[in-house]
């Protein structure tokens, strides 16, 4: 076991337990490169108590820091301005920390945010960063997406589709799609720790459909499909829930993750309570990933505004998360 | 001008000054005696100090009061059992509160909870108790429903009807709904002091359609109808937003009240952030009316654990709303 002495923090480091955490650069003109400088100087001394590494894959001129794997932009980014330009370094650098993490010299991988727009005809043909990381990963099945913070997890069944067609989704696949939800989510919760985890599923119409009075899909989709899990004794499903009262503070209490059939059910709460501290964990991947809850925000880039809040939670949770599953 | 002197509290009373709020029993089988118990206990010195005077409309056995206008039960209730035979007490309290308040002796109503269900077939056919308050009042427009606590208020464009029909009732009547719902809103905020409401609407889809590639509600719709109230001096109205986001810590302080093509949109965000605190008031009726935000909640009534803080603020909003119509 090699150890060295860190003389400032008084703190013995050993290797074996060393964290190693890929940090990709994301869309470079945008607030990445000031997030990730902030995130780093704050976390530093809890890098080392936590004997965590974080390599940065992305263009060394935009971060200072020592563990770095170059991925150079051959253009200067400018801030607020997307360019194809970059297209190239962005998906280079999710490609790395990606193999890296599937080789395993890394334990987790973290993504600062993308813009797909620019990236489109540059060997990138997915609906998002998730369906990318799937791809590279040969997942072979479709990834689920969870936001999570203190006390609240969310994990949306139809995710970026019109609600018209989220709905039609879930009369005539639903029952495929809540299945997969919550398996993938259980099996995720149990890596982290919950033996039999509890999910909540909400209901689709107000009230849940109040006994059918407004909406069938409970009784026709959701019911059924929770039924179909009471004899399991590795996991609890609940519900359906009235989407209206499931996330209030008593009520979140009840479970481990709550599972809503539409994006802004699943996404309204946990932005309403905890805007900066939501991290979103990709689950389904044969690898750990992480990332800030907010997009490129082109708008305030470079302006010294930005907020490493979401960042450094994604960061914390992506070592919980690796260290969870090292136990 | 009349005065007595309050030997405990030492307190003026101005009679002139007085407010008086109706408080309707509600179901005497749900929580409400309880609740009502608990709220004029707690709110009695405020009450004296806010030269308030609340009148009991209910019957006279449930309540320890000293102003009720006694409306008798024949037959005793039953801790949480909906009975038929309460439904024309029931009613009759809620119509001799409204009553009191057309003709100007009371001031508001705060009205306890009911359960439609034992009322059907005894004088009420109406969706729920803010469409019979309608239509007491011979209202002649629909009602529309605001919740509010300290730091959000929310409308609900579509309320108790399937998400399916929510959307049709959006594609098909959407611009007549939302004008409705925001020249209400807007009136109703002026009565409360602020001169030029900032009302924000939200998208129907994720990312409120995210330029038509996720649904076309806003684009049909939304957008067009916002736009025809660019022109107007006494309100401002702001989005389509994205619902996900607009319920955020940053973004609820821009606007004065948001109004959400959905209840789950609505409600999530409200009963998330504030349950014991929301308040369900009534716009677009002659009066003023509140409510707290919650059911009869049959499960745990007389078991003295139901908490009055819904109710309290409800109390305390008529109040806040009463002073400053009188202003």
């Amino acid at each position: 076991m090699s150890r060295i002495w860190c003389a400032n923090l008084s703190l013995n480091i050993d290797f074996s337990q060393l964290m190693k955490i890929a940090l990709t650069m994301g869309d470079p003109a945008g607030i990445g490169p000031e997030i990730t400088q902030k995130a780093l100087n704050q976390l530093r001394p809890w890098l080392i108590k936590q004997q965590v590494e974080i390599t940065y894959f992305g263009d060394p001129r935009l971060v200072i820091w020592e563990n770095v794997k170059a991925i150079e932009c051959s253009k200067p980014p400018k801030h607020g301005v997307g360019e194809q330009a970059h297209a190239a370094p962005i998906i280079d650098a999710i490609q790395k920390a990606v193999a890296a993490c599937v080789k395993g010299s890394h334990d987790a991988v973290v993504t600062n945010p993308i813009n797909k727009s620019i990236l489109y005809g540059h060997g990138f043909e997915f609906p998002g960063h998730t369906e990318f990381l799937g791809h590279l990963c040969q997942c072979g099945q479709p990834t689920v997406m969870m936001l999570t913070c203190d006390d609240l997890s969310v994990v949306p069944i139809t995710l970026h589709v019109s609600l018209a067609q989220a709905i039609k989704d879930i009369q005539n696949n639903g029952s495929a799609l809540i299945k997969h939800a919550i398996e993938t989510t259980a099996t995720a919760l149990r890596q982290q720790g919950i033996q039999k985890p509890t999910l909540a599923i909400s209901g689709l119409n107000p009230h849940a459909g109040e006994g059918g009075a407004m909406g069938q899909e409970e009784i026709e989709v959701i019911i059924p499909t929770i039924d179909g899990f009471k004899d399991r004794t590795d996991l609890s499903v609940i519900g359906p829930m009235p989407a209206d009262t499931m996330f209030d503070v008593y009520n979140r209490k009840q479970y481990d993750a709550a599972l809503a059939m539409t994006h802004d059910q699943a996404l309204i709460p946990i932005k309403a309570l905890a805007f900066d501290q939501a991290v979103n964990v990709t689950l389904g991947l044969p690898i750990i990933r992480t990332s800030p809850d907010h997009g490129t925000a082109y708008d305030i880039a470079g302006q010294g505004i930005a907020r490493p809040d979401s960042l450094i939670a994604a960061i914390k949770k992506a070592v919980q998360l690796a260290k969870a599953q090292h136990k």
